[in-house]
């Protein structure tokens, strides 16, 4: 059973020595976040998370949320965690101050939600949605709806949903046949069902917002016929407390193939009173206000597998007995070796933690964009913006694909044993199937990136990104420490422009092509990016062993991981370059009719 | 919801036009084996799994195997299937005559147990086990023995298990603990506790027979000192009937990720009375006669299991309706397109149907040299057994490597529907998971690849393999149908002799290398040789075009999906072509201490 203990020392050598976030939050005005208060969230933050929420995981697993006759409840200990998520003041870690909040950079708050995800992503799912929907409010609602909502979210004793997927609505959104009828008072009459809904009912708030998708009478069809709606769970009082209940109904919860202590409802609205929130027929761009910081969460929650599933099978890989190593005992006193000493579980964990830190350094890179987006001078905050636009797809998929093939790979670890439930292990493979899934699919991320981050704006936001890793591979070719590595970074920073122009110059005449490529050119982005972070990282590490730090380990083993990373993790591009030069021609020559057995 | 549909056209045209099996039976002495009966049986088969085995797959996973004070009882209806699959002779299909079965071809039987695993994988469990004690004690057992069992187990009364697994000893069998102690009649009292036992304890059947590994006093420490037990739940009276009960209990049954429908148990034998089967410290020697059988039926729940998910996937694809098309609208006249219209959904698709009929025909030619090695002529015995050595490995970890990522993909495929439990795509993958792990994980598999298939007889085996390949190659290279596919497949070819030499050359010197790449070796190893079959039913294909054969759709499918094979899946080949020259450095230099975090 993987034991999560929050990886600090290498969160702390991200945030502090790779992209000195004490800086960049100085720069942002922050300047309170110093590294001992940083440190000091860290600390706290690992303490709430391996205490409070890790021990409940499997419990939370194995009890599920329950559903009876409209109402649900979370596993046992589910609402104590979140209480006391409340009450230690987590909840508004990040919130302005004026609806009660603590002010802190948001990437902060990101790294906590890490902490939460690995010790338990089923719980996690609540911090998400609820700061996505404050998101959204502060973004296009009206200020009494601010004044109303912000503060009892902020603080967390309300809780907030996203409405968007009906039956048979789910990446194309625009079929949203929820209907929003306008009342004398101003306010719409919400009826429609929703499927898909995180939380849309639970047993730890007062009150639950849910922001809804809807179409006002005679709308226009397709997206831009859609509004958003706030629509509470209980109407407020004019003290602004939960009074009566609204026509809003959990019909059912999912059985899903994970996250189980996370309620999915079923909501029928049946005439709901709802607000309208931001202008008529906007409703698709107010929900994405939230969507990178959303994307980005789920992006980490397969950062989040790929992490626990690497310290449980290491744990497991240094104390389980099997056969000889290759070359000759290395626990000549014990009736075999620990399998730690084979070369392929090695490479197994090798490649699970070349890839979570990896991931982590991405998700961290993005994060301190979206400080830089939302408070840095206009100049930074564009550029900003353009970098987390074409990562965010990136980082969505890249996370959640490689999360799940490190869950694969700590159920290989454990053999047989991997299988079996007490050991934990296959828990997190069918936990983190859903992250490859919602807030997007992947091959929607793809959709997205080679649309409209790369040919929609021919290319400028890759460019300057390639921009970027092409100064740094200047600046650093000269290191005898890392200048093979670089020399390759800049190979393929190369190739990469080229297959970007390549597409860009067939998408005009050949969009199946592009779309049956999106993927690979996804998963290429991917690999390239996690290149320049882990060239990055090897960098800082032999900066620092220059300068004789003490924790020479921990910098030698980030030298050893990047050198892995480059060795068996980075020619997996070589496929797929292979691959981006395809026509759509043998994806798409198959007639329907042709698909017999 | 998939709903199991044999591929009976495409299991006809392997069997009867590419691999011309007909002829192959005549040849191996089985005259009443003809076009017809083949037929009839698979026509029969397909009847059977469809409509006794597939309505409850989705059942069985949700009641799951239940054990109750030593008592195990299988899910509602999995006992009357077994009693039909017993009574309508499915059982008997393979067996030999003088133990009461019908002597058909080992090969058709195989075929039956992909629709069984199709349909119902946890129901299938029960197929294989019974099979391969039947093989090991016709093989190793006394004239007695046999006489008193084989009848029983070749009619499915009684049911069989393989007993090798300890707590502390896995992939190590050699570390095995269970005592057999000799007794004044002959017999031997074992003494030990067993995991992992599929089928351990059942409602199926009057009697149970356990074959066991267990240690003779004095026996050798290591495999050497391993003998192979028959031990049966209850002990035959003089009757040959179930009598006295033997010392043996489940002491319960594991909580799994999947297939859950088949118990795997936990037993305990207390001084149960055993026979010894073949020569003391010979037991893994007479496990061994059974693992190739055993391992190739595992390689096809891998199989199953992208066969089902296709299925289900495309069904899915035909009727769900979001967005349109990138060219424009196919389908007008509705609110969206089929997602099958979609380039990213059709690349999904299409990896299914291009690995499961690959892996198919890789099974069946593995199924049809196991004929040949057990009926053929010496000659040909050798170069199948040759063959079935070499390409066991390889079947075992690549069918079920396949089987997890396509069912990945169709699960991919229903997007959010995918991961709920009631549209059972999400089972597939909890069900598949397992083969990767059993009957040897997928990385003891390559051990024994590039170990005992390449290195031990300096690339004897590879090389015939090589050459039949290299002679289709040659009397091909012209034909304009397949030509190009012809020319790539000789290329690879070439490299694979090219890689396994490098390897051979430096594995006394590195034998860390060696075991580190070896997972990617048996990957490169995988596509080849599916490469080689899928030209040669695109060759198949082709000639029955050019001979204006009927269904020329199904052949214009089989050229189509040849070439997405060569053009999408094939080029994987290029990035394990780059980590198969890395040495193991990056793998082995980080220092176990040095995994910190």
């Amino acid at each position: 059973m993987p034991q999560y203990k929050a990886p600090l020392r290498d969160m702390q050598f991200l945030i502090h020595e790779v992209f000195n976030a004490g800086q960049h939050y100085q720069q942002l005005g922050y300047t309170d976040v110093n590294l001992d208060l940083i440190d000091a969230i860290l600390t706290e933050g690992a303490r709430f998370t391996e205490n409070e929420l890790a021990p409940l995981r499997t419990l939370g697993d194995e009890q599920g949320a329950k559903w009876k006759d409209g109402v649900v409840t979370t596993p046992p200990g589910f609402k104590d965690a979140f209480n006391a998520f409340r009450d230690n003041g987590w909840a508004t870690l990040a919130i302005d101050p004026e609806w009660g909040g603590q002010g802190l950079p948001h990437s902060l708050n990101i790294i906590f939600h890490e902490m939460c995800f690995t010790a338990n992503v089923a719980w996690g799912a609540i911090v998400t949605l609820t700061q996505g929907a404050i998101r959204a409010i502060e973004a296009h609602a009206s200020d009494e709806l601010k004044a109303l909502y912000l503060p009892k979210l902020g603080s967390i004793e309300w809780t907030g949903t996203m409405c968007l997927t009906e039956p048979h609505a789910g990446s194309d959104v625009g079929l949203v046949k929820t209907k929003a009828e306008p009342q004398a008072d101003g306010t719409y009459a919400i009826s429609g069902t929703k499927i898909f809904i995180t939380q849309g009912e639970n047993d730890y708030a007062d009150n639950i917002i849910h922001l809804v998708l809807a179409r006002l009478p005679g709308a226009p069809k397709g997206p831009k016929g859609i509004s958003l709606f706030l629509v509470p769970k209980f109407l407020p009082d004019a003290a602004g407390q939960p009074g009566a209940r609204n026509r809003i109904s959990c019909a059912s919860i999912e059985k899903k193939m994970g996250l189980k202590g996370s309620p999915t409802c079923v909501l029928n609205f049946d005439g709901a009173q709802g607000w309208l929130v931001g202008p008529p027929g906007s409703g698709l761009a107010c929900m994405f206000t939230m969507m990178n910081a959303a994307r980005l969460d789920v992006g980490i929650e397969g950062l989040a597998a790929a992490e626990l599933s690497f310290q449980g099978a290491l744990a497991y890989a240094k104390d389980r007995l099997q056969m000889r190593a290759p070359t000759g005992p290395v626990a000549p006193e014990k009736e075999a070796d620990p399998i730690i000493a084979h070369p392929d579980v090695r490479r197994m964990l090798m490649t699970q933690k070349a890839l979570a830190e990896g991931c982590r350094a991405l998700a961290y890179h993005i994060a301190l964009q979206l400080d830089q987006e939302a408070h840095g001078d206009v100049d930074s905050r564009k550029a900003a913006s353009d970098r987390v636009a074409l990562l965010t797809p990136i980082n969505k998929a890249f996370l959640t694909d490689r999360g799940l093939e490190c869950a694969n790979l700590g159920v290989q670890v454990f053999g047989g044993h991997g299988y079996i439930h007490e050991h934990g292990m296959e828990q997190i493979v069918r936990d983190v199937r859903i992250s490859l899934l919602y807030e997007g699919t992947n091959g929607i991320q793809a959709n997205d990136l080679i649309g409209r981050k790369l040919i929609s704006n021919r290319g400028a936001l890759l460019r300057s990104f390639l921009d970027e890793i092409e100064s740094f591979c200047a600046a650093n070719s000269n290191n005898p420490r890392v200048g093979g590595m670089v020399e390759v970074l800049a190979q393929h920073t190369a190739e990469w422009w080229q297959l970007a122009q390549e597409l860009m110059a067939k998408s005009a005449a050949e969009p199946n092509t592009i779309a049956s490529v999106a993927v690979d050119f996804q998963d290429y982005a991917g690999y390239v990016t996690l290149a320049w972070l882990w060239a990055r990282m090897a960098l800082t590490a032999a900066e620092q062993l220059d300068a004789g730090a003490a924790d020479a380990a921990f910098y030698q083993a980030k030298l050893k991981t990047a050198r892995f990373y480059y060795d068996r993790i980075l020619p997996r591009t070589r496929s797929l370059v292979a691959t981006l030069g395809c026509s759509a021609d043998s994806v798409m020559d198959l007639a329907v009719d042709e698909f017999v057995f």
